[in-house]
């Protein structure tokens, strides 16, 4: 079963055919010297996580799993702020941490699938994230991308005036992702509603940021209730990444695994072994699902 | 004339003396496992920008200027996330793009000094940005933080409430950098309101995003009103950098150079060699300053 449905990438923006020349500034691509359509037409899949680092051992995976060139080239190099890297048809790419930084990958990616004429893309985030009454090592598949009032927006402005875009996930392609991984035996998936945070400690409630204006009853009551609307993990991209995918027409999903169950603790304090394996598994889990579809 | 004037950095935050052990996540620190007060109990000057190559250009200028080992070692590669140098009384860190991985870096950082005991501590933002009726490649040091709706604050939510923070610069030390700036004739530097936004293209009223619902003529209604205003640039970051440092009762300055004068050009389109040039440019200025100050 392809549960891939036909659908086009079309920009949503009509300057961009009076451009002439489009310089993808933070990708340090271009239209005018690279051919979009050559390089990049057959990507099918965009993967992406928060580091640099964890995107390329991903990258190398991918590479050493189809038999590809392991010996990577950062595409995005002379940018200067992301990498990029192509195994097939997937690309893959960190976007930092935060909405601001993912919403700067985001849109320079959907400019290059445009150019390139790909059809049919999935783009994934895989991530770290603090879970909420989950053991950690669980992956977090999101059902619903929240903001921290609990609203399935991502809210940005626009001209200096608030513009809320809905966030709605795409249902199918995240359980068939927490089937695969339960199925392979990779680690214990669940599917459950993300908060986006626009910060790691103030915003998420916190009680160890440098500052800290709540109590710790404040931050119970307030992860209870989280929790209790079906909230199972807390990252930093999830609102903007599904909402700016949806707007792009593309399919969406966030894997993250949980380094931390909030209820118990506001330090991530996995042993160095552990959290190297747990960083792995959203990875195996894309994977084991890219296998799935002969994509690898 | 020394203009630091005599303040101690005490965190906000009276549940860091309950925590035992504080494992400060994303810089990969440990209380446990090193010696804040003997590592970095000499810190004075904190350096930061959004990218991890040019901070660490920065650092090794630093090295080379005060005869100190160029060979640097990255003090928070365990992290994975960020970069950190140190060069005698200077640190040198990059944030990534956005306030939200920023406002992570920055929380580390005050604690870090915290617990070093450091007295008296600037901290700097290095930055590109577009400019507003500026030539490119000129500095603009920030006189006021503004966010897109073009107010003096910060905003985040805490439990999910909008809390907000005013951005008062410190006037003394950007008139001081811009003073620096054009009698060492680095470069054109001016004072200048600067407008912080959470995305590059659609907060910034770009019209070549992937994305893109507005017309040219809001674009520069918008610009203009905000020239108006005295804006002269637009990055991601001062916001959140001046409200946080306000917070933690450090000196702070925001120096960025302008690559676009967006009155003109939604697209960054200047030379490689003058992109080359203009982004060591807040570098310049900040090691002038410190040779000043008897800092290098």
């Amino acid at each position: 079963m392809n549960i891939i449905s036909e659908r086009r990438f079309d920009s949503k923006n009509p300057n961009l055919t009076e451009l002439g020349e489009d310089h993808l500034y933070h990708l340090g691509l271009s239209t005018g010297s690279t051919d979009f359509k050559s390089v990049f037409g057959d990507v099918k899949f965009v993967c992406t996580a928060g580091s640099a680092s964890r995107i390329r051992k991903l990258a190398q995976h991918l590479a050493e799993q189809s038999g590809a060139n392991t010996d990577l080239r950062n595409l995005a190099e002379k940018g200067g702020r992301f990498v990029l890297f192509k195994v097939g048809p997937v690309l893959c790419a960190d976007h930092g941490m935060g909405t601001p930084s993912l919403s700067i990958l985001l849109h320079e990616l959907f400019k290059l699938i445009h150019y390139a004429g790909c059809k049919d893309v999935t783009f994934f985030r895989l991530g770290t994230s603090g879970g909420i009454g989950v053991k950690p090592g669980t992956i977090v598949v999101t059902s619903e991308s929240l903001n921290t009032e609990l609203k399935p927006i991502y809210e940005l402005r626009i001209l200096g005036k608030l513009v809320s875009r809905p966030t709605a996930a795409d249902p199918e392609l995240a359980n068939e992702l927490v089937r695969v991984a339960n199925e392979s035996n990779i680690c214990n998936a669940i599917l459950g509603k993300t908060v986006c945070a626009n910060d790691f400690y103030e915003e998420q409630a916190r009680l160890d940021g440098a500052f800290c204006s709540i109590t710790e009853e404040d931050k119970f009551a307030y992860l209870k209730l989280a929790h209790e609307k079906g909230v199972r993990n807390f990252e930093m991209e999830c609102t903007c990444f599904t909402a700016l995918c949806r707007l792009a027409g593309v399919r969406a999903a966030v894997v993250c695994v949980t380094l931390v169950n909030r209820l118990i603790s506001d330090q991530v304090r996995v042993s160095p072994e552990d959290y190297a394996n747990f960083q792995e598994l959203p990875g195996k889990v894309i994977i084991e699902f890219l296998k799935k579809h002969n994509s690898l």
